[in-house]
């Protein structure tokens, strides 16, 4: 699924640059493998690119992004009005990727009622009402670690079933949830370990 | 590493209620791995523990945060002032885990100036004197995904040794730099997909 995340990001590139061919080769050195595993990962996804001829970029790219979902938009609830919180909103990336925030939700009671956007900063005592009633497929939670448990849990109860956690904690959810963590304090810790040991 | 660092979150929590001992299986099933797993990690950095009384919790945190180079404090420079680079200025688990923000950048002239608590947001054109001056440990790269390349390249020659990069791009460094990434949209993207080849 990275891969095809890195493939995707050549690809519009590529796309936007007015490239009609890409080879397998092209795509592996900028995605960082190898070109056998190019051609693996998109056979697993049909039949794609003529020997010798490379990929068609646009036809690559239409099915890649079907693949990962992306010809569709995905509604996407933020809970946690923070500092993070208002970055993630602004995040125009997202919303060029399909991914459209309807609802925000905070605890903190000088936050709601807030206008954001074309939305209204909720109480986080309406999250189940207001992910059920808005179809919400994607939970972003931006809230303290020490409640992020809590919330995620009530979340789960709701139906919905992807969560991208900003939250620094490893948080348990059952197996019907995919669950990505974004987590900034691990990475840097990441870089002060390689510092540190060398 | 990684388990590293969430034992240690496990170990903070645990200091934080007053707990003087935790056992390897308490410390494997917080960590999301097994206790023999625990007891092999933490053996690679010298000898803990008793057999049957389990960690001490303050020693173990000394020592893991030796391990993790997180008993002194490193100096961190942000490249970037947009959104992004405001939510990490003010993100306070940096700053608690020894993390210093010394220095700002941005490229756009309506930022540069701008007073940051005690830092001015300096230009780019400045990065490679003032990355030097100040002794910089670790750069945080939230610029657009564009000019990404182009300024790590820079960084990289003025002989920092670290970055943390926020740009949605794949950026290559040489060997001697230790790079992690953050990518929010990638993240997203994997949820995308676990959604939609259920």
């Amino acid at each position: 699924m990275r891969r095809l995340s890195l493939y995707l990001r050549v690809l519009q590139e590529a796309d936007a640059l007015g490239v009609e061919t890409i080879s397998s080769e092209e795509l592996a050195r900028r995605g960082g493998t190898t070109s056998a595993q190019v051609r693996k990962d998109l056979s697993l996804f049909g039949s794609f690119g003529k020997r010798g001829l490379g990929y068609s970029v646009h036809e690559l790219l239409g099915a890649v992004r079907e693949i990962l979902g992306l010809d569709r938009s995905w509604r996407v609830a933020l809970i946690g009005a923070g500092k993070i919180g208002a970055a993630l909103f602004s995040y125009r990336d997202f919303q060029r990727r399909g991914f459209h925030i309807r609802a925000v939700f905070d605890a903190d009671v000088s936050k709601i009622g807030e206008v954001w956007g074309d939305l209204i900063v909720r109480s986080d005592a309406e999250i189940e009402r207001i992910l059920t009633d808005e179809a919400i497929d994607i939970v972003i939670l931006a809230v303290p670690a020490e409640v992020a448990q809590a919330v995620v849990d009530r979340v789960a109860r709701t139906g919905v079933r992807a969560v991208l956690n900003f939250a620094p904690v490893k948080l348990r959810v059952g197996d019907g949830i995919a669950l990505r963590n974004v987590d900034m304090v691990l990475e840097l810790e990441g870089l002060s370990f390689a510092l540190n040991t060398r």
